[in-house]
């Protein structure tokens, strides 16, 4: 059955709904018959693996090795982090039993009671226990240091309410499992790793972040320190885009992972931990898209160009496809993805939506008076706007684009969070505020009752106490207690 | 702690433990301390970056994308299509809960009984029926057809004996499932994918490899037609290296996926799967590697070249890192993988044995009289053979000696499989050779009842009915009975 022209939800009619119609239109993925579990379709894994190629690259850049480790953890290692153990172990997926076998009463397929398991295995919500106890084996000395340790993933949390991309009970990461020798070193990593994030989500993927650090509430279970990169999508809500750990010697404590210093002195070792996840989809989608569909950095775009032929007679359409060949071929010599859809089942009306919806970043139509004149068509996903040029050098005049529509995705997403993000000083402004979205920079007094009080409220939570920027201290607009920097509070993802 | 010289078990005094002794020592992986799975470390899991990046390559190129399905698969779709279940039901981990809590007397954590799953998830042992489940709701027109997707995913199947890279309880592999409108193009897809698993192997791996087609005893469990391809380890043992199945219309039936066709007649839909899987490592290391570690061909090793500095004072260094690093960009530019190894905590000979035992294909080796005489000692992994080299033009000798090498590794273990590959014409003989291993060409009869027999009597199966080579008919060598072709028997991995 062919597609028809497919009618987003406008997102000032309904946000959450426009969200929830882009995903599935714009083919990135769909709910599947498993709770909670996502199938990535082409267009969106193909994104998928955009990120992955890129952040793989600064990984190794930066000198870590790709590993794997085990999809099961035994349930005793997930007690050993007390904090741990409480973060994880109400949404996770249990393995009991080995073996199915055929009802002797007849009805189908039945778990064998005589293949239970000695010990449950979890499914993997995060990998810290299983990989500090292997890592307990390769540690001896301060020669075994540091491990620099990534691994791409699936892991499963037992989500109660799910969003494709957003909160799925089995997602697909990356995470970073580092060990150190000194605190320093590791809080170090914990530091340049949320830095190759805020990097590549700013570069790569167009979105501004914060840099910040969380609030003891926002912590990651079994870490003393969180860093974060925070975003803001285009509903005045807060997405975390990415967190590094700086995990102390909690899980070396946890495993007895111990090493031997230049001084012969024994040690706990100190870690860090990090992630980011197909979140990042979601994140893309929120922050830059809009009533026509995807928008999609020059950087991640599956196919940067689509070339249009528009034509009315059959025969018209040879020297069109002869013009687009020339211009694919110039347009892959500059590294630009092109796609040429010769299509003759759609009409160019179709297309146009079509690839508006998909959110590449270039359209160039060709028609028989842009052959007679030697010019292209060239519409932009990001501004909607077309203008006619010369054929010749069109490689230069898209290339240029690309990068001017990179930017500008940039420099959109940056001025909607600046118009707002605005200092907020007293808890009933605070609560007007709120309502209308957007981060909100006030003063808080440090302590978890405060913010507990204000989440219960307002449902604000702190996204981060930022790392940059204005540090001057001030009073809680809560308490009226010191304060010593204003974090950001907002409604989040 | 530093590593020792590692010792290994010769593969004539215990091929099996040389095997073993060898994936740990040369750091590819190691078993975790959860049942039947392993750990992959960084130097293992840098060759199946390697594997997967080519075949991703030749996927792409050969028209498939990518996509994600879910990891869990709901019990009664394994039920669906009944040879399926039959084959994998019976080793396969069950998530029967989703929730664990601490134990109200005392004991620590425990699985909480009131959150158990309605219906239980299995963890797939593969992805024909959630995949299936899913195309339901992607075709019902010709026009959706074909649909060329595979999938870069862990799967779980629960084996009794397990044995790194070879039979492990979870592995990393890849999917592919396609579905087509008619028979011919499926077959066509089936025969396609095989020759592409061939070709990489073969030329990629260096390892000869024989294309045919399974017994029906040896079939996918849901298959119509099984194609592999099969590889001959060196202590004469097969090892099956990948399967590409033609699956009919059995997963369409099993879940109702139809399509309209070009004259609007309704059918079911045609499918393909195929797969190779992490267990190519094992391949790898059996088909190659000898007594003083791994032998790895140029295109998958991690490190093409190494290079040592051999000096006595520490002064002599900086001249001979100078002349290395000359040479290290000669061949980076040469597109060739090179590492210095200047660490002078270890001696040469140490460091010599460890890139011997880490398969690095060759080894540069500069010392005071080679900058004296502008030379490099060259060291080729394959041969163990020493000789000494100009340092002009290096990477054109380097270059060269690369290919030369990839290309004798290949014909080391085709002359090797050729040595062990006889027609055997009677069961008596049979039983004595089978004994000695190899690949024994026979007239078989046809019938599963007498490939059972053989495989009770003398541990021998069938590894494929060959799709080239001789084809001439005769008598089965146990029966008597009329036999299409000679088959190949073998005592297997």
């Amino acid at each position: 059955m062919g597609k028809e022209l497919k009618e987003l939800t406008s997102r000032s009619e309904n946000y959450s709904q426009w969200y929830n119609d882009l995903v599935i239109k714009a083919d990135l993925a769909e709910n599947s018959s498993v709770r909670g579990c996502m199938v990535i379709k082409p267009y969106g894994y193909a994104i998928w693996e955009k990120i992955q190629s890129e952040l793989d690259r600064k990984f190794k850049e930066t000198g870590h090795v790709n590993a794997y480790f085990p999809l099961f953890i035994p349930k005793s290692y997930l007690s050993r982090e007390a904090e741990h153990v409480e973060g994880f172990a109400k949404e996770c997926a249990v393995v009991t039993h080995h073996r199915l076998k055929s009802d002797p009463e007849g009805n189908g397929l039945i778990v064998d009671p005589e293949a239970k398991l000695e010990e449950e295995l979890i499914v993997r919500p995060t990998s810290e226990t299983i990989i500090w106890s292997t890592y307990k084996n390769w540690i001896q000395s301060y020669r075994d240091l540091p491990i620099l340790i990534n691994q791409w993933a699936n892991v499963v949390r037992w989500e109660m309410r799910t969003r494709l991309f957003l909160r799925t009970a089995e997602f697909l990461w990356q995470e970073g499992h580092t060990a150190h020798a000194t605190e320093a070193e590791a809080l170090e990593e914990a530091k340049k790793m949320l830095n190759v994030y805020a990097d590549f989500v700013e570069n790569f993927m167009a979105i501004p972040v914060v840099k910040g650090v969380k609030s003891p509430n926002e912590r990651f279970a079994g870490a003393l320190e969180t860093f974060c990169i925070e975003a803001l999508m285009q509903d005045g809500k807060a997405l975390q885009a990415g967190t590094s750990h700086f995990l102390g010697q909690n899980f070396a404590k946890a495993f007895d992972v111990t090493f031997v210093d230049k001084n012969n002195k024994q040690d706990y070792v100190w870690a860090t931990s990090w992630g980011v996840s197909t979140r990042l989809i979601g994140a893309l989608i929120m922050a830059h898209s809009d009533d026509n569909g995807l928008v999609l950095p020059p950087t991640l775009a599956p196919h940067q160009v689509v070339i249009v032929p528009i034509y009315k007679q059959p025969e018209q359409l040879a020297a069109i496809t002869e013009q687009a060949e020339k211009i694919m071929n110039l347009l892959k010599k500059a590294g630009i993805s092109v796609k040429y859809d010769d299509d003759d089942t759609k009409k160019p009306g179709w297309k146009f939506a079509e690839y508006e919806l998909k959110g590449v970043p270039v359209r160039l139509a060709i028609g028989a008076r842009d052959l007679e004149n030697n010019t292209v068509e060239v519409a932009r996903r990001d501004t909607l706007t077309k203008t006619t040029v010369s054929a010749d050098n069109i490689e230069i005049y898209v290339s240029e684009l690309l990068a001017e529509i990179q930017k500008n995705i940039y420099q959109k997403a940056f001025d909607f969070r600046t118009s707002v993000t605005r200092e907020v000083n007293s808890y009933e402004e605070f609560k007007v505020e709120i309502e209308k979205g957007g981060f909100l920079l006030c003063h808080w007094d440090g302590t978890p009752e405060t913010e507990e009080k204000i989440k219960e409220e307002t449902k604000a939570t702190i996204r981060c106490i930022p790392l940059e920027g204005d540090q001057t201290p001030g009073v809680c607009m809560v308490t009226g207690k010191p304060s010593k920097q204003r974090v950001i509070f907002a409604r989040a993802y």
